[in-house]
């Protein structure tokens, strides 16, 4: 059953007890196994970045980015994606070529912008009207050029979460493939002396199962890079297909392989090439929770179990909306089992709630668990996309420690939050000069 | 206008220029009017702790607690109710007597309750079946006592959403009113050496324009106080009948005064008091939202705006979902304006959106604004309740800095998190021991 396993009636994560685990790193515990989202990277080159010429596969951080991750992201390989100052300073602060980043965002602010152009990330792709100047104007102050693309929306609506698809024509994201909105468009970056126009980028939503929104948004994109050949005699160099890969939250998910999605993409892209004479452009994805989701789970301790008499359990956990915030935001569904019985048949149905102050704090509902006691572990599974990408302080609660484990060793990656981080910026009025300003009298 | 006023084209909150505050303090910010803060008291005071003796007012805070938050609930002479070890430690950190402190949760651990015991916190109120017996210990163990409150289910279904409905049977918090549920765990605590017993709590649901809830929920709970005393001779010294009280966020919204939700609540327990012969418990309220909601606004910066012929126009500001995730959450609705144009009347329908990667990431839907630019100051009003307490590190945005303004002055009181911040707790294999621990083989 590859990295999950039982032994001594215990649940091992790639080769480490979760109980062990829990013990030394205390729990509500976020544990990524390096295995599992290598077998996912290694699933991805074999079935696409070796498959084909002129691919490449960036990593999209928002599902899950820590110092940690970036450095295996770099050795594997691949490139990443980040949308935001805070995700490239921690590329950054990794170490991590930034000439392999792709920044994102439909409001990157001049300071974002700035720490892109002067730090040397590889591509930017632009999603305001007015980005392209701002991006000149580094250019030009900072002795650098970048390429870019430009993000379009496909009007594909995917079927998934309201919240999560992003393609549709009324989304925040991309421009519209209107002839005079995107052609004038594409044109100033070909002209422009300061950026190399590298292609165009779209991203049709998130969680799917089915590939036909990809292949809807891609025969758009290729009108599109056929048009610009057509118009400007100007070839595309690339075409980003996104990611929103599907995976396994509970066993009714059927995730489906890389390849389900990228060799459709890949086919029409070459037939539709050949048929007009275009030289084939090199295709880049970004999966992220493609390869984290599945490579996370969350431990717990069990605490309060309490019986509503022809209603329900509850089974509460030290953790709940504060580190997994989908079930109140999405309506996610997850699946978990209680680790330290490992063995034992489950035979009650019951809640799984956090500890916070809100009856939306539910982690999984109405589900068929072994009969659980106060310190018992409870593990959650598929939690690596999201879970701690999304963790706050609702209720000031500290965000949880993650350790990453691979075959039998574990390593802490992120600490716990300590009740003194929880304050560490918050200041009163006798904080001395180095935690507080004064108190500062407003100018009219 | 109160809190509220125009000049020189420019709002202006509690005195202060927002025009000012973006400049000072940068944006994202939120901004908390201690005028309005003390009003809101002032009002509460009035309306229910002046109006009727023995009564008491705990601010909940996880509406919004920070240090200097609590100095303001301290001076102001309220007691302050708790949710987490995360909570109390800021409050203990900010000074706040320990004994006007009442503790909830539903699923509180062995150090957190350790932590209320051995600091001396006034009242816990017991959510769990095995509670009592871990309080018997720790005051056994630290010589203390301690009064303790049962929290009950009120079996009534607030007309609010479903993740803020907290009194109906299925929920996770209270006890069943069953009698033999409900009157064995009172009977342990009349019992108890260590501890006294209160009384009872109970909590109807969020943000609630109608006291129909309540009402239904205060005749059970003094059926309850009766049947105890019947049963055991016993009076239980008071009632908390929980916050809940329904704030404008919106111009749709219309604010119920205190009075309107307490006055029947106090007449029918008077009613109900004398018709029994028992002596009237004090009763206990928790406003958070009420007190702290409207007392904020945030302030953004204007980024990108872009206009989708036919379709909307988005307004992207330099925060989102990850500084105020209720839109998102529940759906809530939100109003704003543009500050620096305060004077111009609104003629354009816009979408004001975060700059988060995710579609659901929008602050205000379809609402009327004036043309905004970038660089704009982009006030959204009543968002002091849960929106700094829900800040999260989405797409690694920092949390905002906060401010709290008073008649003309302003005073930080949460600096903003830098993008070292963001990676504080994270760790990579080189990092020095103190950041770090080494490599752990997992004991089998």
């Amino acid at each position: 059953m590859g990295i999950f396993e039982t032994r001594d009636n215990t649940l091992y994560f790639d080769g480490v007890s979760t109980t062990w685990l829990a013990a030394e790193f205390g729990t509500p515990l976020y544990v990524f196994s390096k295995t599992e989202i290598v077998k996912r990277i290694a699933e991805i080159k074999k079935e696409f970045l070796y498959k084909h010429k002129n691919t490449r596969v960036a990593y999209a951080s928002k599902a899950f980015l820590t110092l940690a991750m970036c450095r295996v992201v770099e050795e594997q390989g691949l490139s990443l994606d980040v949308v935001s100052g805070g995700e490239l300073y921690t590329a950054i602060r990794a170490g991590f070529p930034t000439e392999r980043i792709e920044f994102h965002g439909n409001n990157k602010s001049y300071a974002e912008l700035e720490m892109a152009i002067e730090y040397g990330v590889g591509h930017i792709i632009i999603d305001a009207f007015d980005e392209l100047s701002v991006i000149e104007e580094l250019c030009e102050r900072y002795g650098k050029t970048v390429k870019v693309l430009y993000r379009i929306t496909p009007e594909v609506d995917a079927d998934t979460h309201r919240h999560i698809s992003t393609g549709g024509k009324g989304s925040k994201f991309g421009f519209s493939m209107e002839e005079s909105v995107i052609y004038p468009l594409l044109k100033e970056a070909i002209d422009s002396e300061y950026v190399t126009l590298a292609g165009i980028h779209f991203h049709v939503g998130s969680q799917l199962f089915e590939n036909a929104g990809h292949l809807q948004a891609l025969k758009k994109a290729l009108a599109l890079f056929k048009g610009v050949r057509d118009r400007y005699g100007y070839e595309l160099p690339e075409i980003n297909v996104g990611g929103g890969f599907g995976i396994a939250y509970t066993s009714e998910d059927e995730r489906k392989s890389f390849g389900y999605f990228l060799d459709p993409i890949m086919e029409e892209t070459e037939r539709f090439c050949r048929a007009n004479g275009l030289t084939r452009p090199t295709i880049v994805t970004e999966p992220g929770r493609s390869i984290v989701g599945e490579s996370g789970i969350t431990l717990y301790t069990v605490g309060s179990v309490k019986e509503i008499e022809g209603v329900r359990t509850y089974v509460s956990v030290d953790g709940g909306m504060s580190d997994n915030i989908r079930p109140a935001l999405y309506g996610a569904k997850y699946e978990g089992m209680i680790a330290n019985k490992a063995n034992a048949i489950p035979t009650t149905t019951v809640t799984v709630c956090g500890k916070c102050c809100e009856s939306g704090d539910k982690l999984i509902k109405d589900a068929l668990f072994v009969e659980a006691q106060r310190g018992d572990i409870l593990a959650v599974f598929s939690t690596g996309a999201y879970g701690y990408s999304m963790a706050n302080n609702y209720n000031k609660q500290p965000i949880p420690a993650a350790v990453m484990v691979e075959e039998g060793k574990a390593r802490l990656i992120v600490k716990r939050q300590s009740y003194y981080d929880l304050i560490r910026n918050e200041l009163l009025p006798e904080h001395d000069g180095a935690r507080t300003l004064a108190v500062v009298a407003a100018v009219s």
